[in-house]
């Protein structure tokens, strides 16, 4: 019903376009990390259909929309392949990635607590798994690189943040009946403008207070570097 | 209809410390591997909520209550918020930590076998997703921390193997049709003693018989350190 | 339907020896990372059954067959027990236990794409879910090893292609109505030999073209050796 608010084929497009931005990402740390070639589509795959796939399997839409549109399926391998011969150049437009991936958190964020709310949950509930949605298939990409999740790490720009505030848009919006197109269109773009103003001023969160020692940080950040 | 051993008020409670406990120790762990706040909310969360979110998905309960009672979402957030300004208080306390760790074992493993046979699983299956429903939550933390979950590791003390007695205990009253609110308390105050003493005589677990060598030890020990 | 092809018993039984041999690989890992015996069973059961659970997850079948089936919980265990007690001589066969891993990847994704079929998925969506059955299991071992799955590695011979051209098979068989036990048990043998042959002739996937530098690899070599 809310997700009406987007006609289908708009929704669709936006989509698509967070899985391709989400999938790069995926496929460049598979570079980084030296992964085969299919290692590479794997991790694309993951990491653009992970948050949604985790989603869908907690509101009990089975099968995933990742296992029944053929476009999200194609659209990583697509973005797998272009990495795959491509990848210095696509590097090198590292900002237009960062931008495009503020785009897919933003969208991600936003449409996940829409269908998650749409499944009947409470809207705290709705907007942990709009979150979800936007942040998990990058935490699944670091688990099977075998790193910290970026999303964790102190040493990392604000991720997770604007997701919360987007999320937190929505389901404001729908607890006082005034979600709409403009407020849904308020919500990713407070997200996207959020993760954007992050990665420029390198905005972080705090660690606990009172931290004892820092002795053990030169050992961590080669471990995890 | 088992769970009706325990009003729900009780078994509410019971979740409720359970879940608190288990959060305190994946928030502990986020301080030691310098995660910023919103890494130790994450893992506080999914440490709590993360064996019994997998247990709800196998026996279809969906969404897993995990998602659907605010408290059960809202406490790891009040254990994360405790250890990021209190934390060296907390690890002071290790010792208390232990104790209610292994009473949230005790707890989680009796009640998600009595969850999973009112689901209409089998004995053994029940058994298994009460085990994995008390330990599934430490070996989420542990992947995300990027470490060897403990639960594997031979050199902790046993975690596990009390689990298992608890899961066991309920598993075999519910057979012989003995399972009343004293063989459930039974099996609880086992799981909880075992590990008591299992921490308290360093019990440890075997490793596999005529182990070839042990010069990687040295590696492995500073790679898991 | 599609699984008639195959008698209940027989299906059943394949089952079981790709359970087990996938077990065995599970064990053998867990006693490389020097893991107790606890964690020598947690990875069989994991390494042969995770492929099927995320499955049956992602196919709303729950609770899943490693559920429901005792024979399908037991198998592994046995598998632990044997190379808790055997594993010198267990690895000293390592290449029967390479030809039954391949035995074991050959039926688990030729009966997770016609068992997606079934339940209702599209062919491209079922060939990717009887790839993901017949590599799931490993992907998890290698997460709960902390290691860098083998499934993406360029260091390590074709894993997966196997598999998809196992499923290739089978959904084109669907396509053009010709499943049938004789192309099902193609699909079988032709992911089996193409999986001896490539650790024969150690094939590998191509990584990224115009990869700039190597100077990295060593230290990623000792990180995941």
């Amino acid at each position: 019903m809310l997700l009406e608010l987007f006609s289908p084929s708009v929704q669709h497009a936006l989509d698509i376009v967070g899985i391709f931005v989400f999938a790069i990402s995926g496929a460049l740390l598979a570079v980084r990390k030296n992964f085969d070639v299919f290692g590479i589509a794997v991790l694309a795959e993951v990491t653009a259909l992970g948050g949604g796939l985790f989603r869908d399997l907690v509101i009990g839409a089975v099968p995933p929309a990742a296992f029944t549109d053929l476009g999200y399926f194609l659209t990583p391998l697509l973005a797998a392949l272009l990495v795959f011969f491509l990848h210095p150049q696509v590097e090198r437009t590292q900002f237009a990635v960062n931008v495009f991936d503020a785009a897919g958190l933003g969208l991600f964020c936003v449409t996940g607590t829409t269908k998650a709310y749409d499944h009947g949950l409470g809207l705290t509930a709705s907007a942990t798994l709009g979150l979800a949605t936007a942040v998990g298939g990058g935490v699944l990409r670091d688990i099977i690189a075998n790193e910290v999740p970026s999303l964790v790490r102190w040493d990392r720009d604000l991720y997770a943040v604007p997701a919360v505030v987007g999320a937190a848009i929505v389901a404001l919006s729908i607890r006082f009946e005034v979600l709409n197109g403009i407020t849904t269109a308020l919500a990713v773009v407070t997200a996207f403008v959020l993760r954007l103003l992050a990665l420029r001023y390198h905005w972080r969160a705090p660690r606990a207070w009172n931290r004892r020692s820092s002795a053990e940080e030169p050992a961590e950040e080669k471990a995890t570097a």
